[in-house]
């Protein structure tokens, strides 16, 4: 590695670490909520707005931004900090989750943890009765959904996309299993996960700092097997990626199996995840990173971040502002939250522009949840510098 | 009229005059252009962004806030200015346009001035077979678009719903007929109009200004009369409404029989339009304010403003966005604009927004769109006081 990626550890307590990550366009402390720029743009915010919500990194998605606008035109501008006008680190993830879900989210309908499947911009009839994506030990074949042509992505075609697109740090390439892949195809997919690492660390662009993804499913064995061979490798970093499992247990146990075998001394990062319940539990086990569309794209539903006592793991934390009981409530979302929105609109405003379709009002509530989950992630940080990670994960889950 | 209104008039220029309004909520400065917030929300945009534009004054919409969330749910959350958190003057109109357009537009397929019918938030099929409003002595029977129920619009009611609402300013109730209503129509309609803004001045709330509307279409004996019946009336000023011809000349002839006639010390507001060509040459002919929803519905569209040499009277002042000349480009929107977006952002980022219909382009689009209607009106403003207004419409329009 370049001197452009350091990880420094500044504060531990029990499993868990607060840092700072410094990388050539800034640095951000860990651990860290990093909003997702899908296509170049936190859905329903600018950059101005990410300055303001203290937003210190984000990640943008490769595969999307391969296909629309093209990396290769956003190399011609200059890259994706020029791009998007963000002078702060950017993180790229390897496409491969996005293109394998074409694949098994058409065989199983699935997504991360069993959930549905999302496809940010498809509209889901665009599938059926289409396999849209097909691994082979070269890498993905999928119909790109824009176009309709053939797009292959393999380790070296997502190093080279990734180094277009200038960002700080970036993904190996994985296949990304489904919840319902049985062992055997999981283990399969594992050794063909960890030829492509190879294949990436051979080809990345040094200016760039490459983080390993561990995969193996729900599967001890294999996510120790995983862990153990991407430990050795000369990474900046580490994902932990694929199928969590079916259930948030699933999602604990595999980081408790996952995390002591990686080495103390670089980040973590839990691809797609960030449940405020999650990210205590998470960062208790020894994450640093975390990124989700969660916050933004709750916002767009209506959901929107309370703290304790309204909210609490079993509404996970949210309201949701089109229930009737808020047509004439003049408080804010969130009584405890410091954002503008909150100091400035009531329930009933944002209720109105929720029902009435208002553009805004995805600007609002998107900025709030926002600003929800990282202020979330400031307390946990702080609480890991003084000790006091448990009094707060009581506070706001209940249990420790 | 009480204390709560007053319009002075600082410097004249041949027709053109440069004022100051003051209201209860405070002053704007004329001629002004008024960003419409239909549904309590300039689209797009929040009370925070308009703070920063220097948008004096919003008009909002009574027939969509009757609707929805309903004026007497906003009277009791404390009226429009804490339900937008809007502390500034706040115009509401009559309602009667959306209402008639609904009944006119249906039968003949026009809308203000021979162009496309427009209905906020209501698709085309919702209509089609259906007379959606009939117009009566009383006033308006129309079915709810929403709900389908029958609702009816009457002066003494347009009244009472703008009292709830408590804006500043305050239309008269008014028929609004079709640039296709023929001259009999038109004449029943106008005497209609007349009537309706006597029981208007009967029942306003006077902690509000009641603006008269003049009616009279295309036709010169009625806006004559409309506007020599409106000017002896104690309206706090005017408005000029309905259709107002199938031509820019047909506009401009309607404004040069109508604004002789209304009382100087009283204020002119041109309903609904505000192109930028429309501007200079309405000011032109004395008009102080106009509200129009063009800058944030060309911006939704594609359409931004560019000023010349690049805008001209022939591109209405706009580039589309999707153009794939703009592919590449890294210029701003307007090179000329000092607007945080033309600052921050290339073309190239914000056709990519556009094309990925991500929902910060609205916000960005819709940004850019009205800084540049508020500066030109800054500039049409300044001009007036020093005199320059011939050479500053000429550097824009070419023309005189």
């Amino acid at each position: 590695m370049e001197t452009r990626f350091e990880f420094e550890i500044k504060d531990t307590f029990k499993r868990m670490r607060a840092g700072v990550v410094k990388t050539a366009h800034g640095k951000f402390r860990t651990p860290v909520f990093v909003p997702v720029a899908t296509f170049a743009s936190v859905r329903g915010l600018d950059d101005k707005d990410l300055k303001e919500l203290g937003a210190e990194v984000v990640l943008a998605n490769t595969y999307h931004l391969h296909l629309r606008p093209g990396d290769e035109l956003i190399k011609r501008l200059g890259g994706l900090h020029k791009f998007m006008n963000i002078d702060k680190p950017i993180i790229t993830d390897s496409g491969g989750f996005q293109a394998f879900s074409l694949g098994f989210g058409m065989e199983h309908g699935v997504g991360k943890i069993a959930n549905n499947i999302f496809l940010e911009g498809l509209k889901e009839a665009e599938y059926k009765g289409d396999k849209w994506a097909f691994v082979t030990d070269k890498g993905v074949r999928f119909k790109n959904p824009i176009t309709g042509e053939v797009v292959e992505l393999t380790p070296e075609k997502s190093m080279k996309i990734q180094s277009n697109l200038g960002s700080d740090i970036i993904f190996a390439f994985d296949e990304c299993t489904s919840p319902l892949s049985d062992k055997d195809y999981t283990a399969m997919a594992l050794e063909r996960t960890h030829r492509w690492a190879e294949e990436c660390l051979r080809y990345y662009d040094r200016r760039q700092a490459l983080f390993g993804v561990v995969q193996g499913g729900e599967y001890k064995d294999l996510r120790e097997k995983s862990a153990r061979f991407m430990a050795k490798k000369d990474f900046a970093g580490f994902g932990i990626g694929g199928s969590l499992g079916k259930s948030k247990q699933d999602m604990h146990n595999i980081l408790e199996w996952v995390i002591p075998l990686l080495p103390e001394e670089k980040p973590r990062h839990l691809l797609g995840i960030g449940a405020v319940e999650d990210l205590f539990n998470c960062v208790e086990r020894g994450i640093d990173m975390f990124d989700c569309v969660a916050p933004t794209r709750w916002a767009r539903r209506g959901h929107l971040y309370v703290s304790p006592p309204e909210g609490n793991p079993e509404n996970k934390f949210r309201i949701h502002i089109q229930n009737s009981r808020f047509k004439e409530d003049t408080k804010p979302i969130d009584e405890n939250c410091e954002c503008f929105v909150c100091k400035t609109h009531s329930r009933a405003y944002l209720r109105h522009l929720f029902v009435a379709n208002e553009l805004s009002y995805f600007r609002l509530a998107s900025y709030h949840n926002l600003h929800f989950v990282l202020r979330v992630m400031d307390e946990i940080r702080e609480s890991i510098r003084d000790g006091s990670f448990f009094e707060l994960k009581k506070e706001w889950l209940g249990y420790i």
